[in-house]
């Protein structure tokens, strides 16, 4: 029920799969507290406007920007090292991509696990999704049952923060469905790892999410270089 | 054996269990990666040129330095806030003390889990002391079991990482007399949490600290204001 259970911490990096995360936490939460990080990563600038206007939709509480350029400088993949090239899609090999940054996802949550404990809010959301995906370890649902774990130790005894992974377990399909019966406005979001201003079509975010829209029957609002 | 075991990342924030934790990791390992945080510490140059002058005594392979400015908007702590007063000490209360940061250790180790992953490092070291200590929750031995868990799941198969705590069982009093035997340089540290050019004496950190020396029945080269 909206209006419900209080505030949540929303990380929101301006991909689709954020914005429909984003558009769940909406329906269930009554402040929403959006978070993003710029690491160095090649569309950096396009993704931050992506959430600020995914900010200004959701009438966020409040938001936090993060730099993270320590994650640029340990680099180790093709999103945040430019001597690393971003590669073609390859959705069936099942091998993990150079897009990978290591770890990042728990950079994402442990900020976001320090920022709920402050505000009080009781949840966490991150669009993390598992099945039809990169592959990226941090994106599987053991990992956030075993973070919530590290969330219940590592904070304040009176402290009950939940991590919430509402599509971990969606076809990115389905994700396209739900976000568009939830009214989420994919024309705000940003996928492509290689472009900031025409989606260059071919890397591995851009081919799973046209897949995604093309399965579920939804015109992508987004254009396409090729 | 020293030089036997290849590379770590070590976690110096500059105080006397990093320092500590250092000089194991030097026994146990042939090259160090030093990492270390600025968050908005009210005593943040002090301990940034405490971790560089440890950089150089251990001579690190590499060094880091994180700006986490996100912990200091986020708040919440006595010191990153300075509005909220640094309380005095109370070592016997086993309340968490206001110095305490919203689960700061698990930015650091998360931080050190990305480079080690980079780096193919095969340890992460971190001095947190859970016996005889502020009542952290981020510094229990539990907490890192459950965090080796999530960089177990959250990185690389190939990739392994241990989370090694050398001093989390120690009495602060053993930890001094560790350190003096491996030689390690107490008179590069900082421990006090409210001033940077003479100790306050007062403060948690800081009577922690000297109640470890006097116990050890070692000489502190450090000056305090009272």
């Amino acid at each position: 029920m909206p209006g419900s259970r209080g505030k949540a911490v929303v990380c929101v990096s301006g991909g689709l799969d954020s914005c429909v995360c984003a558009a769940i936490a909406a329906s269930e939460r009554d402040e929403l507290y959006f978070l993003h990080a710029d690491y160095g990563q090649r569309t950096q600038a396009r993704e931050r406007e992506c959430f600020e206007h995914l900010a200004r939709h959701f009438k966020a509480a409040d938001r936090l920007v993060c730099e993270l350029k320590h994650l640029g400088e340990i680099g180790g993949s093709s999103l945040t090292d430019k001597r690393i090239q971003v590669s073609e899609a390859d959705l069936e090999s099942g091998k993990i991509p150079t897009s990978y940054v290591p770890f990042r996802n728990a950079h994402f949550v442990t900020i976001a696990v320090s920022w709920a404990e402050v505000l009080e809010a009781k949840a966490v959301y991150i669009g993390a999704v598992e099945q039809d995906s990169s592959g990226y370890p941090d994106c599987r649902r053991e990992f956030y049952d075993a973070f919530q774990r590290v969330i219940d130790l590592g904070t304040r005894p009176a402290t009950r923060i939940k991590i919430l992974t509402p599509l971990i377990g969606m076809k990115k399909s389905e994700i396209v469905r739900l976000g568009a019966s939830l009214g989420a406005p994919f024309e705000l979001t940003w996928s492509c790892y290689k472009s900031s201003d025409l989606a260059c079509g071919t890397c591995d975010s851009c081919a799973l999410r046209r897949r995604a829209f093309a399965e579920a029957g939804i015109a992508d609002p987004i254009q396409y270089a090729v």
